[in-house]
Parts: structure tokens; C-alpha cells; sequence
């Protein structure tokens, strides 16, 4: 399913990238997920805090010298300058840094691709938000997971109602990244720079994320118990939450470091009076589909009862796995078609309506604090705010 | 693996049944599981409080009409004044007749089989200990998943430590039994006979029997909360219970009838420092054993890593499922192992040690009960009552 | 689903074994199987050509000893003199014993249980049909896999017409039984005893008697390729066979012992032109119906897709494993049905007609000595002679 | 795991395109693959027989129009003269239209990515060979499963000895594309453009490829069953082939569109004396690995088990799934690299030992002949070419 607009458009979007140097896991990520479609160049980036690896970063994706500079302010000047100036930058430097990146380039009038979560509190993403409405530019937030075709299809079927009234979501993120002992990356369990939630808006908010994009319900109310299962540990590295969500249903979602033993272990269930879908990320290309009147279904992307959302999602027929690099691609994908739709004059909502942002950023990290609060005052049932929606 | 105590003793054990006539699905299970090994023979009992389908009942079993009783007071009279009378007798009436036959049959000297839950209430459960420590007779509970190959050598395993240090544990019972409407078993759903948290005692007692069971702790502390997913509900038919155990781990268990589409649903997670393992009842047959160093192993119960209490409750090699039926006769197997063995003046506990029994009825209702508590206070952390333990 | 007739024939079958001894894995299975629903009892037997095993085996089971014989002609005098002689008599020893057992059996007027292969050549096998036909006896041969409901519930949907034209059957039972060097059970792999296709006759048999089985088609020609994969090996323990069947359809049939690291094996996918059927002995309980026209489906025993064959081979609902020995027992249990309703005029044949029988072994024989003469032909297609059905 | 060498190179590849027009699924999925890793621009092309669509291609992928050209004397032609002249040129078009077009392009001195299969007969292939060899170009045939993580490791594994001894290969791509009817690429179907074997060429030929990848064997002897179980279709849309490997290994494939219901239906299976390795491209992201002497484990790419080969071409951790794309631009990695190596001195070998290419397409085409022979002989068992290796 390839992109029809890019002709209408005369050129490639142009993007910049701030961290993301070589080795590092997420900014590889990225630039195979820009580069799937031919949608986008990267032409720019500050790669990394350190500037030689910076520099060594941009020589071997073959980045102009020039482009590549010390920093975002740096950046930020410069690029505004040229006329070949970048049309969006990536942010996916550490959560502290963010808001202050984030804010800086959408005043500049850049649009941002940010990775997750978006902020490290909710006051920096409600600041980022204000930024973004202020600015008239469009963020994109990489919640990659939604970009499945499974993903998509089961939101598609949730709200045109095959479940019926939603009754229950369960979902977790639960792995055993850090059951086994130190660390690749130690910085997440320090809660110097993590928060003691770290791991919450590490994982949790992925599931959570997952959890209403699906549903496009919110969550109204938390409760929480944070552990420490692993002794070591600085931050909480197990969460067990409980749900309420604003459509009436309850929910779990379970996010830990510590289930050892297990590979990536996003998984997602939602259950309706008429049936119920069940998707685990470790299986992507297919999802359950368990009706209370017939037998258990493997739905696959194609097939009678794929749906608009994961026909478009999907670049191969049921059978050849999409994978996450075309998952995560299709947020650039959707990202670009609505850049480009405003920019030739036509309305971009289809295409920002199935992409998180700054919503998905804020409402993640209000419960995030609000399973804090919960944790702090003994299990108690937390309400979470209900804010204005962007789109 | 047939049992090799039988020819010593020189007769099969006797036992009646109360409850369980033509129809009733629990009644036929337990018929077929006590057949398995030839070790009892079914002579006598009351099989429903309607004399006739009781009559129609022992007339199809082949049993002498004279041994097909009004009641359970008829049939104690009448079995004590037997030269041949019945060595036990199985309870498989509704819960809340289940104490004063248990506690009337102890006291007349039989060997009891109840079928779960004990009781219906705590304080009958104790009342229950009490009479069987009186009594010197035995009872089997029969929660009959812990009867399965793979549930014995979960046991073994953490037991032994192959899993470390236990962290987390991670069951539940969540099918869609009642999701779709109108429920074969309507007094399941009503409280006048089930009780508030009649699911809760119906499903959760037996996900919560399986997590203590193989993992050796008992729960300390519940919070919980109950609702009604389906608006038709007098009984609470979903529960998250958020659970903390006597060593330390944390802990999570749903139950539910409105799991729409799911089949069984049964499931338990174990994770430790070293590794996790998952059982699944509707692949019964296997395990995952997921080492923190290693990949994902799939147990079967025999091979290599087949631990000796999965070998002597397996009846086939791997690939041949041993299957419900005989899940449930290794209770009544071991049961009879330890009623002859102490018949013929031998230590039953080997056998006991592995068999449910009271102090599982005690807890589970304990963790129940705790639950009810929770929910009312808001979700509060409840101590669950510490007890001496039987054996 | 409990048997409704016991009552009418006013008491148990009784059944004697041959073969089976203590120790035998086989005997046990029997012995489980037979139990299970309170149909038979067995009371009599010549356990072991090693009398004082038979003996010791008849005392653990608590068989009259005036009943445990010394051989089956004695068996067969001692009985046949007795008011409670028994109804039927297992055979479970080794093939090549089978058929003068079986003919002697049917000659003194007692039904049979034969384990599987009927005998070990075609012509002895013939020999066993012409000794029932003349008897008037019955004859149960025991490929227990035809009794698994979801096996049943492919024979109905496949003979219904679900699958529409049936264009290919893919069936294997290719296990790493001798993968890993010395077996328990060396016979099986000495030509001496086993003969020379040994191992087809051990696993293909089942392979080829269930794709008949649920087709109702016979194989019409065969081609084979028989290797020795283990160079220590006097049997083939390899067999690709290419099959062509009645009605039309192709087929192919893998049996093996050396498919390393394999747990059992046993593999039937049936293709028509409106779905394929896809069942697996290791996940006995479910089985694959992937329509032409819709996603992949998960059939259960029960449930909206449900047919009468497994609804009543199954003893528990979707969710608890019904599992070996029960698929077992339902052989025992149709066979009882047979006997009752004959013994009372009634017609057997609705019971007859879903049990594997003389006619089974002549065929699946047939199609070993086809597939033998196919391997000696250097691989050309051999006709399978077509035979007069019994039933 | 990005690339290190094009900074060394200096600029990306460039590559033309001929064939994939818009709409072309191939085509696309070419694109998808080239793009992944930013080692290849596509800057010309022959998009379609259509001109008018070839431009409108061009347009959309934003290629100069001048190089879109009208056919591929007109590309090779045009393209020679420029000093930007392409690296490479892709053959997507049908298989009777490759010979001819890659000879003009290998003689032209440009390297060839050839859609599989290579040719439509050995005699052509061994043409394309022979032409390759004069050219001193290189010439990648993109059997795309090849360039999958797991399918590397089981290459890795296998030619380490893991596996011990090599017995039987089992492999299988038999979908149900054209079960239910009318298809979308009706050419497939037809002996005018495809053949006779046409089935066997567009799917067999895959499965053999990976037979032979995986375990560096060569096919020695086939013998082969063709039919038609489509009574509507000209070609064999059916083919059951028995095979001999150099090895000693025996092997089965079976190909076929009819296997109803049946989504990609790639499967390959390889026992040892030691252990036996199964992989389903439908769940592409794990293997199964089953020792004779341990419990089966499900092998991921990384992990303590994970080879060289799978982690050089997995571009995520294990649970993120790489998927069809990422295999596919695995192999235009490769490709990249051995050119870039080759161009600044180094030795490519490294890399083109680890792709399919010209004599996969030749030695497959052989036992895609020697099976036409075969079934025409009356499934004789017929000798397969030993030709010399090119690498």
C-alpha cells in the first residue's frame, strides 16, 4: 500500500534528528522506520551529547557536514536559516530533556517526531501541549505499537462496536529486561534521571497507551501497588495497576522489569458482552478473536474480516510478517500524509486521528502520577484528571 | 504407574456419594476419576434430595437399591450398622449443605471427599478442622487441577528452586461462562444460594488453591475489587484480588464468568530470579519454563526435567494426555494410597502432603473473605488470618 | 455423558486380558481404559507368557486366582466351562501372536479386543476376518485415536460435506522414539520379531486407519520409499508413502522413529475444496478448521460448531481435557454399547459403525504390504486390492 | 545493527528498477527492501510494459522522467552513457522475460538483483550463468526467506553439527491461494506464461532453496507426483516431491495453491541424529529446536543460543519482530555490502556466501525438470545435475 501524495507534494519531507547516534537501539529504529517508504530524508541531526560521535554518526548515514550540529540550539538557529530548512525534527534524546527540546523547535516552527514518553511529568507535557496549539505545528509521539495492522483492526472493531459494550482491558508490559542482573542501559534503573516510576512511563505507558487507543476510552481512576522485586533496585521495577475507564469498564496492566524469563511481553485483551480480541506483541501479525457465540478465530491482517485500519497498515498479505520496523513506519507514513495534506490545503484528520500525541502523552503520564499517589497513600483509588482533547 | 498397595489391603476401598445423580456433570466426574484405578468401588449413596432421580441414579450405577438412601442421616445410620460399610464418602451437594454433612459424617467415622469449596463461610470451614482433628478420619478437598502431571512438577520445581527466589506470581480463572446470557447453573449467579461472592468461592478458590499449592506460601494480606460486569448480576462476577504471600511475593489473581469467548481460562504464571514458569489448563499437557539465561523451554512431564511427582501422576508418556479424568483420579489415587497405608499401619503422609485437603478449604475462603472486606473498605489491604496447618 | 443401558443388561461385562502383565505399558492403558465408565469388569487372564508375573499381576488387580491361566488355551477351556464365563477377551500381545489367539477366541464363541496391528500379515488377517464372520462375534480393534472427540467431529464434518470436495489428506505419526540410540522396547526394532516394516506396521497403521478413519475413504494405490535412517537398524525406520485414495484425493503418510526430538507425532490435515481440517495429537482437544471463506478457526468439543460424534465422545466440556485414556475409554464404552443392544435385539450397528474393526487391519495391512512391494518395485505405484466391507 | 562501510564507499548505491510498476506487489515490496537500511537510491527504471503507467511510477517514487525509460535496450543504452549510471538493476518482471533481459544487463556490465525464479528453464539459467561468469558482475536472486534471522541460525546451527548427522528434510510451502477460486494474478494458472510446472516454480522452488540453504546439501534425486486437484486448472497446481540430498539425507516437499485455508504455508523441518529443528514462516520470528536428550526449546534471534547469523540480520531485539521487509532488505544489505567491499578492495565472499544466487536458481530449476521428468516417467526416481558451485 504505497503512498499516493508524495507526487502532489514535488519532494520528500526533510527531518532532522536530535540523539538517536550510532548504537543507539532507538535511533536506529527510527531511521529504518522514516526511510520505509521514501517519504522522508534524513538530512540533519545533533546524533549525540558527545560530538565526535555526533560527527561519526552523520559521515556514515551520509549527512552533510554542515547539518550536523552541537546541539539543538545550534540546530534550531541554523536550519531556520537555510531555505532547504528541515520540515521536522526527532527527539529522541533522554525523557528529562524533552519538554525543553520539544518546546524549543515547535516555537521555531519545526514540527516534532518525539519519541516516548513524552515528558518526564505531566506539567512539562501539559507545557509541551501548549507549545503545540500555540505553535499550529503537529507533534508526533512514536507509541510505535500502535502502528500494527492487529492494532489497528482491533480498534477498528472495538469501536464500530463487534464486542459490544467493553467490559474489561487487560493488558501489561511485563518482561524480565532486568531479572537476570545489570543492566544494558543502567540509567533506566537510576532514579536520578528515571523518576522512582521509571519504569512505569518506561513500559507501563506503552500498555496503557495500547490500552486506549484501542478503546478510545481513558482511564478515570487508578490503583496501584509499586514494588521492588529486585532488591538492587532503585526505582519501583513492578507495577500492578487497577482501572477505571471513563466508558465504565475496569482494567489491569501489569508493567515490570522482573518476569524473568519472558521476551518482550506486551500484551493486550479487551472484552466486550459479544466477545472479546486478545493480541500479544510477541505474536503480531495475528489476534484472537473469541465471540460468546462461535469458536475461537486467528484473525489475520487480510481476510473477510480485515478492516480499513489494517489493510492500510499492512505492506504484505496475511502470512508475511509486517514486523515492527513497517509498524513503526507507519506512523512516519501517517505522520507524513498528514504534513503533506495540510500543506497542499486539505484536512489532515484522518490521518492524525489514528496517530498518538500529545494527548497520549499527557493522559499516560497522569496516570503514571496518579498511581504514584495512589502508592503513596496505601492503594487508595485515584482520580485522573479529564482534560480537553487535542483532536 | 499402577498402584501397588491394593494387594495388601485385599479389597478395593467403599464409597457412597451424596449429591452427584444422573446429570449432574461434578457427579460423573467424580465417578470417573474414582474408577480410574480400580481402587474403589461405588456402593451406596443419596444422589440427590429427589429420592427418584437418586433411585434412577443407583438403579443406571449398578448399585444395590438397599444402599441408594433418602439422605445423608439415612445413609449414616444405616452404613455404620454394615459389616461392608463405606470407608468414605464423597459430599458433592451444593456449599452451603456442605459443612453439617462433612462435620455428621466425620463424627460417624467415615473418611470424607468434598468437593470444593469446603464450606461456605470461614467460620464452617473452621468448624469443619475442628470436627476432622477430632475425628482421626482424612478428607480430600478436591480441587482437582492440582492432581495434573504438570502442576505436580511446578511444585517440585519451585519446591527445589529451580525458580529462586519467588517474586511474583500471577494466576487467574477468567472464562465467559455466563457472559452470554442465560447460565445452565442459574443458581450460581444468585446470591440467595451462592452468596455475594459466589464466583469468587467458585472459580478464584481454585486459582488461588493452585498458586499456594505449587508454590508452598499462603496469602498474607488481599486487597480486592469486585463488580458486576453484567448489569443482570446479584453476585459479584468479576474480581481482581491484588495479593501479597507469606514469602515475600507479590501477587495477582482475576476471576470471572464474563471473560466473553474464553473457553476455560485457568491459567498461572510463577516468576523467580532464576526464571518463570506458565501453566495453562487448556493446554494442560505442558509448561513453560522460561530460565533467565536460557531460552524458553516447552516441559513435558516426562524427559529430562520430569521431576518425580510428575512421573507418578503421569499415567501416559508425553504426547499422550493424561487429561482431566485422570488430573482428578490422582487425587482419589493418593487418597487411597493414604487410607491403605495407614490401614495397614504405614505413614500416609507422603501421599497427604500432596493431596488438598482442609487447611486449603480454611484458606481459600480466608483469602475470600478478606476480599469481601477489602472491597468494602474501599479497596483496603486486608490481613489474611495466619492458621496452624494440619499437616 | 454417562451410558443409559447398563441398566437394561442388569450388570457389567466381564473381560479377560491376554498379555498386559505388570509393567506393560499397553496393558495399563487397557486397564484405565476399561474402567472408566463401570462398563466391564475384568476378571480373568493370562497375563504374561511368564506365569508368575501373570500371577502376581492377577493378585495387584485382585482377580480370582482360579481365573489367572496359564495360557490362552487353557483361558479359553476354563471359561467357556463357566456360568460367569467372561463376555469378551483382550489381546494384547505381540503381533505376530495375534492371529491364532484371536481366531481360537472367536471360534469358542467370545467377543475380542484386539490391540493393534490385527495381526502382522495381510493373510493372517483375512484369516482373523473369516473366523469372525463365521462366529458371529465382534471384534474391537483398538486404534484408540478414533476415539478422541475432535477426531469424531472430523469424520462429521468431513462425511457432512464441511470440507466439500476432499482433494488431499496429509497424515504422519513421525516420533524420535529411537532417535537417541538404545529403546525399551528392542523388539520393535529386530526384523526378527517386527518384521521388515515393523515400524509402519507400529506407527503408519495408525496414521493411515485414522485418515481413513475420518475420510471414509480407502487407499486405492500406494508408493513407498522405506529407509533405514539409523544405520543400526534391521527395520525401515523411515517411510515416505505417496497415497492415492478412493475417492479421488492424494494423500501422503510420514511414519518414523527417528524424527529426533519429536514427543509423539501423530498428524492428520485434511483439504477440500471449501477448508482444511488440521488436528495434532500433542494438542488432542483442539482441532484447525480453516475455511475457504473465513479466518482460521479453533474448534472445541463443544460449542455452536460442536457435532453428535464429539458431543458424545467427550466427557467434560470445552476447557478440561478429555485426553488418552478417555479417548480410550470411548472405544470400550461403544464397544459395550454394541454388545448390550445386541444381547437385548437391538440393533449395534449405530455403535459399530464408529469403531475401528477387522476391516481396519485388513486394510491398513494391505497398504503396508503395498507400500513394501512399491519399496521393491524401486518406488512404483502398487494398486491396493479393494475389499468387501463387513459393516 | 547498521551498516559501517558506506562511509568508506562514499555514496549509496544506485539501482534501477525493471518491472513493479504501481500495484505491482513485488514491486513494492523490492522498494520497501532497498530503502530499509539507506544503502540504495532508485533512480531509474522500467516500471511497466504500459508506458504511460511506468511514468506515472516515476512520478510517485519522484525519479527523474528522464530515466524512465520505454524498455530495457532503451535503459541499458541511456544508463551506460551517464556518469551516474546505475550500480544495479532489478528484474521484476515474468519469469519467461528474465534470461533475455538479464544477459543484456549483465553484459552491459551492470550487477543484476533477479526476482526468483531465475529463469523459466535450466537451459536459460545456465545461459544467465554462463553470462555472469563472462561479466564478472554479480547477481543476486532474492529468495527472500533466506534473509531471515531464523533462518540464518538454522543455517548456522546445521553446518555447525549441532544437529549431529543430517537424516530428513521435510519442507513445505503449500497455501491456499488459489483454493476458493478465482484468482488475482490468473497468469500463474495458465501453461501458456507459467508452464506446466508453474506451481512448482513459483513456490516449490522456495522451499527448496531454503532446504538446500539451510543445509548446504544439494539435491541428488527426485521423484515426483503432479496433479491437477483443481479440476479448472491448466498447470499442476499440486506437487509431491520425494527427494535424495548429496548429504544422504532423504527430504519431502510439498507445494500446491490448494491447500485450502491455508494462509502462507511456508514450512521447513530438518532432523539430526541429534536433535531436529522446525521453523513456519507464519511465526518467522521463532524456531523450535528439539534435542534428543532435553526438553524442546523455541529458539529467538537473540538470546544465549542466538548465532552470528541471526544477529547480523536481526535489526531489533528479540519480541520485536523483524518481518518480511526487514528479511527481504537483509538481502539487499548483503548485496550492498559485497558490491562495496568488492569496489574498495576487500573480499566479498563474506558476504555472497550468504545469498541466493544464480546457482540456487539453476539447481532448482533442475529438480523443478527432473520432477516433470519423474512424474512423465511414472514417478521413477530420476538423477539431479551435479553442476560445480560458483562460490
Amino acid at each position: 500500500m504505497e503512498v499516493t501524495s508524495l507526487e502532489k507534494f514535488g519532494r520528500r519531507l526533510r527531518i532532522a534528528m536530535i540523539g538517536g547516534g550510532l548504537g543507539s537501539y532507538i535511533g536506529e529504529s527510527h531511521r529504518i522506520a522514516l526511510r520505509a517508504d521514501g517519504l522522508w530524508d534524513l538530512v540533519a541531526g545533533v546524533f549525540s551529547r558527545d560530538y565526535s560521535l555526533s560527527k561519526a554518526t552523520g559521515r556514515q548515514l551520509l549527512i552533510d557536514p554542515e547539518r550536523v550540529y552541537t546541539d539543538h540550539h545550534e540546530l534550531i538557529r541554523a536550519e531556520s536559516l537555510r531555505p532547504d530548512r528541515v520540515d521536522a525534527v526527532i527527539v529522541a534524546t533522554r525523557p528529562s530533556s524533552h519538554a525543553g527540546i520539544v518546546i524549543a523547535l515547535l516555537e521555531a516552527g519545526f514540527h516534532v517526531v518525539s519519541e516516548k514518553p513524552l515528558t518526564s511529568s505531566v506539567d512539562e507535557a501539559i507545557a509541551v501541549e501548549d507549545a503545540l496549539v500555540r505553535s499550529g505545528r503537529r507533534l508526533l509521539l512514536t507509541h510505535c505499537y500502535s502502528g500494527y495492522p492487529m492494532v489497528r483492526m482491533a480498534r477498528d472493531m472495538i469501536l464500530r462496536g463487534d464486542l459490544g459494550r467493553v467490559t474489561a482491558v487487560d493488558t501489561e508490559f511485563a518482561n524480565g529486561a532486568y531479572a537476570a542482573g545489570a543492566p544494558a542501559d543502567a540509567w533506566r534503573l537510576g532514579s536520578a534521571e528515571a523518576g522512582e516510576a521509571g519504569m512505569l512511563v518506561d513500559l507501563g505507558t506503552h500498555a496503557l497507551q495500547l490500552a486506549t487507543y484501542v478503546t478510545g476510552a481513558r482511564v478515570s481512576e487508578v490503583a496501584a501497588r509499586l514494588d521492588r522485586l529486585s532488591p538492587g533496585h532503585e526505582i519501583y521495577d513492578s507495577a500492578f495497576l487497577d482501572l477505571t475507564f471513563d466508558n465504565g469498564a475496569i482494567g489491569r496492566c501489569w508493567s515490570t522489569y522482573q518476569a524473568a524469563g519472558a521476551v518482550h511481553g506486551l500484551r493486550l485483551s479487551v472484552y466486550g458482552d459479544r466477545g472479546s480480541l486478545a493480541w500479544d506483541h510477541e505474536s503480531a501479525e495475528v489476534m484472537w478473536w473469541r465471540p460468546v457465540d462461535g469458536p475461537a478465530t486467528l484473525l489475520t491482517k487480510a481476510g473477510p474480516m480485515a478492516t480499513d485500519g489494517a489493510l492500510t497498515a499492512s505492506r504484505f498479505t496475511a502470512g508475511h510478517p509486517d514486523g515492527y520496523g513497517l509498524a513503526f513506519a507507519n506512523l512516519y507514513r501517517d505522520f507524513a500524509e498528514a504534513l503533506i495534506a495540510e500543506s497542499v490545503g486539505n484536512d489532515p484528520g484522518h490521518f492524525l486521528s489514528r496517530l498518538p500525541g500529545v494527548e497520549d502523552g499527557v493522559h499516560t503520564l497522569d496516570v503514571v502520577e496518579g498511581a504514584l499517589a495512589s502508592h503513596t497513600a496505601d492503594h487508595a483509588r485515584v482520580k485522573v484528571p479529564t482534560r480537553t482533547r487535542l483532536h
